[in-house]
């Protein structure tokens, strides 16, 4: 277990997450740190987690916490891990999702040729399970007041990644989600936000072409560095916590300043330099995305 | 025909607008306002269209533009429209999409109650139709190079509108298939954007809850009024044309300005005023949407 | 004291508050959180604060923090109270802005007819002091690796408030600011951020023309409703402590989730009913602001 | 003269152009297509510029434009303008800002050491005289109702460019004074926008340090590529025009894409195979930027 600082800011409350798969999942730490923080947690993932995945393990380091198989983007399956936890638990107050698939993305159908099936579910899967847990939790009555909705999201949503897909969209569609729920939880101080997340090395992250490299770049972008998986957790303790009781249908980007970076000094000079050589421009793909009038000026220092 | 004045700005372009139903389309005057600027268009609806709405009377005071049924939901449909739109024009300079429906609203099924199928066709309809209309066409290369894609969008996609319900979660996610769509169409210099109109008295808009009153507030708001249909096609005709032709994945507000308002003075001392008259407040139903202990404080005027 | 549950935030931390002035200032309850949550701290205003206002009171009960006189616009000031800071505290952890002050408002002179010297003063007290200050506590070595710096700002920084007047530019440039020095501080860890809080009952709000009817308005569109300045405090705790290290260059809404407002069903009908009422619109003074040819309906329910 | 289509888009229109003072200048080529467009209009740029630029023979193919000489931060320079303006041309249909100049920048006082005297001078030149302008048109009633006006800005109001410095400052409270100004002018039906315009080879970018790497990132980075100045003519021409007279209070990006984008895959792909290169990472300065423990993976491989 990893030696952090505990405040007891989440002492007394209950919730479950929905994600975590191994250490590399974000929701994993979260879970981690509820419950170091005092809380009294379930955690949930689709059933074949448990054979591929380590959600067990995590859930007996939070005190034997139940695992409750869950295909989020299956109304009955929601409905059932949303009773479960309740029966376990009692009422929540707080869930978290940390959930994101693209059947596109993992089996590489361009962007521009989209399985429409697949795109489908990419969003039931990434962004309206969003909603289904959330109108479960308020159907079953399972939410207290002025609990705490927190759900990952990613940049893409505001800004194109190339590879990222159909994945875009589907942040785009979960943080509006959370912007039109956000009124309809009020009346008893409910609140629910994103937090949009540096590039992270997890399941879902993995299967993106190129995802090495996108993360290296916003790596150096960003003025902290990219924010990992564990400060992650830590600043959604802050969101589950009562010192944030009345921010709602927000976007928080947690990304060591990424999205407010332009670019840096250091970058524009290495791509100025780099488009020198004429192997790394050819390796670097360039000809394959430009029109073929553009000039790349091979880094020419004249002007 | 109305007595505006026109530039010529689109002669010699061809191209297809999707959703014009009757005078009250915002595409209806698209199509009208594009064909005086000197564009061949087709214009292209449901099949029902014809028979419950106006398209082909406007097609004829297009210069008999073909009529294309198709329902952008379905892609045989949409690859069907794409190839008559071909043979009957050529390659198309312009794409526009004026097309959002949610059953949903239109059946009155609240937002945290939604019918799942009927927001997936939501989204089908109202986003992804853009992506598969875009994809079509580019398969059956049918598009020239400098080609411009206008979407219709809602600032909904952004901020809360209660009663506007899942169609602000389809307008986020047409908004970011435009981001995603973009630079795949950027190497032959074509654009794609999406125009956030003003709350407008369409077909579709007029089966929304209290649409009327989501209109005047907004007209009061914005301080040059809202946009109307017409002035939208006027500003549509701008991105159709040659002078905006490194304009791309934008979402650009016609609005008045609403966009970039808090709030102005004789709304809150409208509001203040009317906050004092204990029926008003009633009717409007704040009790119903404020938690029991929100104090209204009745207008007082002491502090 | 309030009976507010303390966590141990900021334990071993050292920073300096700018701005409490009394118990309605936002700093003041940043200044007591912070000491509750295990921070040392001192307190600065300018030198009539303690006069007009209860600085030093606010200092006993926060340990008895020194209070250090400056006038953040003057470069003079601001340096003695970095190095009076430093020499009574040690290097910072923590600095909190919150300071903002309009000659324009004050003296009721409206926008379009600004007083430029009184503008550069706004710009100066409420926007570049922030400069300032950072720039003083790098050269003198103030600042610890890690430091968190918070600036308090308003929505007026994105829309128009009418009578926030040039304020709203002033937070537009604390912002700007924020983003512009956030990567000179990360080298160290030191992060940098504004909170974009409710509409507060300060001593500069009061001094806003219709204050109150803003608030009113924020309130009810808020759907959490307006944040206090206790809450404020509690969220500035988060950004202080440890769990936001990679939070930087962001500007965070801490309004309730007005920011992602459209409006509020209760809101629209208030206001269509009392549209209806010709003297509560005269009174509101609606005349005053649309052009002439604006038809204001008067609230009529036919289309 | 270019050879440019003509719509008489302008025809019977006057403005007044701020800015021009070489055909590098973005303001030239606005003022150029004015006239062609059917304008009649006067060019402004401080006196000085009649000996180092060209505004003189600018003048002369704008069809014998009256010069008028005028420092933009002085308001009676500001005053003297507008009323030779109104006495030469009539009251005036539209208004360009394309003004803009930073001392700390022509200086190399780098950000973190400004000189707070060029600060204020950079915010007057490049922020606050659009005020000035706008203010003493209005005084002067030189604008007609229906009135265009338009201010040229850059991305670097939003995210962090480091070496465009206090600039970026300055362009954010340029879009602020926009906002703030905008329901002030529209009783009349006068409209106000920024277009933020890709980095263009002007006077004043040309003096910003790194220059042409930032324009070389940004014209690879965008997927239609940076736009010209020439385009960004064209472009303003639309909102010049009557078929724009809803669109007010904007910043509107003009920019080939770039401000959608996070990056594209050659770029990181270049990034990550030129990080391999020890002595092109040197070259670029991360160890200047970057914290000491930053790991750069010299674009390692293996994961």
């Amino acid at each position: 277990m990893p030696d952090r600082v505990s405040y007891g800011l989440l002492k007394g409350k209950k919730g479950i997450v929905f994600g975590p798969f191994d250490e590399s999942s974000i929701g994993w730490h979260i879970a981690l740190y509820a419950h170091q923080e005092g809380a009294q947690i379930a955690i949930s993932n689709i059933a074949a987690a448990l054979r591929f995945g380590k959600p067990a393990e995590l859930a007996k380091v939070c005190g034997d916490a139940p695992f409750i198989a869950c295909d989020a983007s299956i109304q009955d399956d929601v409905d059932n891990a949303i009773k479960e936890a309740k029966e376990k638990l009692g009422s929540l107050d707080f869930i978290v999702h940390s959930i994101g698939m693209s059947p596109n993305i993992r089996k590489q159908k361009p962007y521009e040729d989209l399985n429409y099936d697949w795109y489908v579910k990419t969003l039931e899967v990434s962004g309206i399970s969003l909603h289904r847990v959330i109108s479960s939790a308020l159907k079953q009555d399972a939410l207290n007041d002025g609990a705490s909705i927190v759900a990952l999201s990613y940049i893409a949503a505001q800004r194109n990644y190339w590879t990222y897909s159909d994945m875009g969209d589907a942040k785009a569609l979960l943080e509006s989600i959370v912007r039109s729920y956000g009124p309809r939880l009020s009346k008893r101080g409910i609140r629910v936000n994103t937090v949009s997340q540096s590039p992270t090395y997890t399941k879902a992250g993995s299967g993106i072409t190129d995802f090495d490299k996108m993360y290296e770049f916003s790596d150096l972008t960003a003025p902290l560095g990219n924010a990992t998986a564990e400060e992650c957790a830590e600043y959604v303790m802050t969101l589950l916590s009562d010192l944030t009781r009345k921010v709602t249908m927000q976007n928080l980007f947690h990304d060591g300043g990424y999205s407010s970076m332009g670019t840096t000094l250091p970058i524009i000079r290495l791509v100025h330099e780099a488009l020198k050589n004429e192997e790394l421009v050819k390796k670097a793909g360039f000809d394959e995305f430009l029109p073929p009038d553009r000039n790349l000026n091979m880094g020419s220092d004249s002007q």
